[in-house]
């Protein structure tokens, strides 16, 4: 057996079912093992972001790491963005990035690079192999790194001689470590905090804002008056009707100074103190209120689950039922497309058990809000800024779970960066209803030009425009393989939703705002 | 003067005339500012790999660098692939990146991360911007590394608040390093290899196929029979008829030893020993004979160009008249289209002193062959490798070079990493007739795939497919602003680009093979 089935081999021994990939001649042996190993699935990406980020999306929704497959340096290279987005997220990740043979490399070829250079930034594990007869056993050792909690990036570089050489054996799956549950000290100091009365914050991160975790936030919340937080950053969110209410750090510093400065304590949970997206030259860049006592209830590399649970057992709260969000009076919107409207006409058609990607930027500030009654969903957004996330993570979602309709919702600026997912996701047929947020201008960063307060000239101006040329979305999504419309009004928008999420399939709708 | 203005103005005063650029929040002040610096001239792009891409070919066509301007870590990661690719060509380039300010980089907000470790596998120049008050020197100092021969790339990287800072000033231009020619020793070594008779090939690498250097590397061929060789992976050549014939070395490696098999001398000028694009179980690395005696007349970082000329000395032939290419008989191909058939009609319609950029893969073959009696032309090609230059290497020179028709041939599968260039080049209304050769699949892996000789899956067959579904080219180019037709014959094709290259204006056109 060549290196190249061994690893494969490997990869689904250890439960990785998925490889999104975009392969080259130095890849070529691995994808020829494709058809020996029937449990790893190749999914196709015409770009490297595109792979990174529904690698992204699919770990995610599953909570364990899909593959990929890049070319050398540059392959990877294009991958980071969304691979910083991934890191950010905490998800689990296994790329497979193939390099000369080890013999050609010292040649210095043209593609020749530091692979292991590019990769370290974003790789919280990093491997070169060297030879065909350990190169399973290496796969196995990622793939039990990547699940390490929270979540981790795991990058193994495959030279391929390592690819094509023989000798390859398949390895068992390698246990991941098993998160601990903080010490019984921290529990109490949080138990104690919450039952003193002072109004205190519980910042959820690392994976908690869904399952048993979320939960328990709520009954905790229920039993001691204490408000859950989201990061504006977060990953993932399990909302609408029947889940707790959890509340995003606004994106705004003043808007989230706004909301923080009640609280006189605060509990992290795998998060980090909150601080502003951005420094800024007269606001702070710590956005809890002075003298706020902050105490870290479980690291992101800790138990976060079990550190609620065992909080919720502290404050003897498991009985207590978690006040959870009722169903909002979700009416359509009508007439002109206003994003007030949008917000609305959104939330009115989330289907029970969708998964909402949110990219929408500027056109979907009142989005989070809106939404909160809406039918349970699932809430994705972009974690690390670097955007072009959007329509990536759908199509990671989407093959994580295919029996629930995605709604992506996504800004046109954003989408440029990334939208050959578009082919991807006609390619899987995946049940993608795609939104994009027409205002042909990098909306947000107007917004902090005018702010300058410097009377902004025309060349600054027309450098933040998208148009002219304006982008024609629709004929462009056609072209990449995806059906779309364009619509005029919010009846024509919350209908052109509701049909794109019955048909299972995807499509795309272009609303100018 | 903030800092922001302190570096344009910079920047301007050290000769950069361009900005490609997709800037975020923490550049603001900087796109502020280009209102107040009108020598320097800011090119709007919708993803970073446009960016630099352009940016190496404006140097190709300059021998002198743009800027770039990018947000954070993933703004230029993003760009890094096409990086890669001007490492190779050896071009300068000036990378401007944004950053957090200084007092909020601490609190690690979402979009932190460690920009040197992502800029360092790709500059030779590397510095991060403290204070306003230096940071105008800094993009002097930038420049100028960025000018030392043969072209480096300089990054340099400027936290919010440096731009935003007071007590900037803008710096003069540093000089640049002067490359040394190579000592006397050197240059006669060279000319008593050429004189005693043994097959030699001169080997043409960092910018010494144009210009002067062509043509003194035309005298010493005619003088001595030695043969003119470029690298596969060369940056730009001025060929076509009137010009010195310098082969191309093949990217297929059992032609390239053919082709290398009769020297028993080579002479290396700024350009390393030729080796295989890939390594093979069963093959070479190195691609001269063995045995053959192989010098080195400069390295890039020397006067590469002044060592030919001395050599031209040394052998006494400065007036030699180089052995020039003839004009070809090109006739309109007509019929069915083929490979054979492409590159005949591509060869027909090159306009005098045209730009070709050619990163057709495996549908241009034939193309060097087919364009060598062409019309005088510049021929820009992938210099490392990294697919998706073509079209922002186009926008560069279009930019570069405004009176310069320019036909930039390009695979499909190339094409789709970075479509976007296709807008910049309407944005800017630039002269270049993109040609798409769609084959719907990485033709070049299917070819390696098949040559395992292990009887390929579908899985794998479909892996290198880029279909389906299908990417309709012609209402994608149109979506992004660029006119576009498909041809089905080749008097169509031939039809097409000739309208084409003489409107002037961005257009695009379709050929199935």
């Amino acid at each position: 057996m060549n290196g190249a089935e061994a690893l494969l081999g490997s990869l689904a021994a250890s439960g990785i079912e998925i490889c999104f990939m975009n392969p080259g001649t130095t890849e070529i042996h691995l994808v020829e093992a494709l058809d020996r190993v029937a449990r790893l699935r190749g999914v196709g990406c015409l770009f490297e972001g595109v792979a990174s980020g529904a690698a992204d999306g699919y770990a995610r929704m599953t909570g364990k790491p899909a593959s990929t497959l890049f070319h050398l340096g540059p392959g990877l290279s294009n991958a980071l963005a969304n691979l910083h987005n991934a890191c950010r997220a905490r998800v689990a990740m296994v790329n497979i990035v193939g390099d000369h043979a080890t013999f050609h490399r010292p040649f210095d070829p043209p593609l020749a690079a530091d692979i292991e250079a590019i990769a370290r930034p974003y790789s919280q594990w990093l491997k070169t192999s060297r030879i065909a007869g350990t190169v399973g056993l290496e796969g196995a050792e990622a793939v039990a790194a990547a699940r390490a909690a929270p979540g981790r990036i795991a990058t193994l570089i495959v030279p391929s001689d390592v690819a094509w050489g023989d000798g390859g054996t398949i390895a068992a799956a390698v246990p991941a470590l098993v998160p601990a549950v903080p010490a019984p000290s921290r529990i109490e100091e949080a138990a104690r905090l919450l039952r003193d009365g002072a109004q205190t914050a519980i910042l959820l991160g690392s994976h908690t804002t869904q399952g048993r975790a979320l939960v328990a936030a709520g009954r905790i919340a229920a039993a001691t008056g204490a408000r859950l937080l989201a990061p504006f950053a977060f990953a993932g969110m399990e909302r609408g009707a029947g889940r707790p209410n959890v509340e995003r750090v606004p994106y705004i510093t003043d808007q989230a100074l706004a909301l923080l400065a009640e609280f006189r304590q605060l509990i992290l949970v795998g998060a980090a103190e909150p601080v502003a997206f951005f420094g800024h030259p007269s606001r702070p860049s710590r956005l809890m209120a002075e003298g706020c006592r902050i105490i870290e209830l479980a690291t992101p590399e800790e138990d976060c689950a079990g550190a609620l649970a065992a909080l919720v057992d502290a404050l003897d709260a498991s009985r207590t039922a978690p006040q959870l969000q009722r169903a909002g009076l979700l009416h359509l919107p009508q007439g002109q497309i206003t994003l007030e409207g949008i917000a609305r006409a959104v939330a009115a058609v989330i289907p029970e058990n969708g998964i909402v990607v949110d990219e929408s930027i500027t056109s979907g500030r009142g989005m989070m809000a809106a939404t909160r009654g809406a039918a349970p969903h699932d809430y994705l957004v972009n974690t690390g800024g670097s955007i072009g996330i959007g329509v990536p993570l759908a199509v990671g979602a989407a093959i994580a779970a295919p029996d629930r309709p995605v709604l992506c919702l996504e800004g046109d600026g954003s989408f440029m960066y990334t939208l050959q997912a578009l082919w991807t996701a006609a390619r899987e047929n995946l049940a993608i209803t795609t939104v994009i947020f027409s205002n042909r201008t990098y909306q947000i960063l107007k917004t902090e030009l005018a702010a300058l307060g410097t009377n902004p000239g025309p060349r600054a101006e027309a450098a933040l425009d998208i148009a002219p040329p304006a982008i024609d979305i629709v004929p462009l999504s056609k072209s990449l393989g995806v059906p779309a419309v364009r619509v005029t009004n919010l009846e024509e928008f919350a209908a052109a939703m509701r049909r794109g999420l019955a048909s299972r399939a995807p499509n795309l709708i272009e609303v100018p705002v």
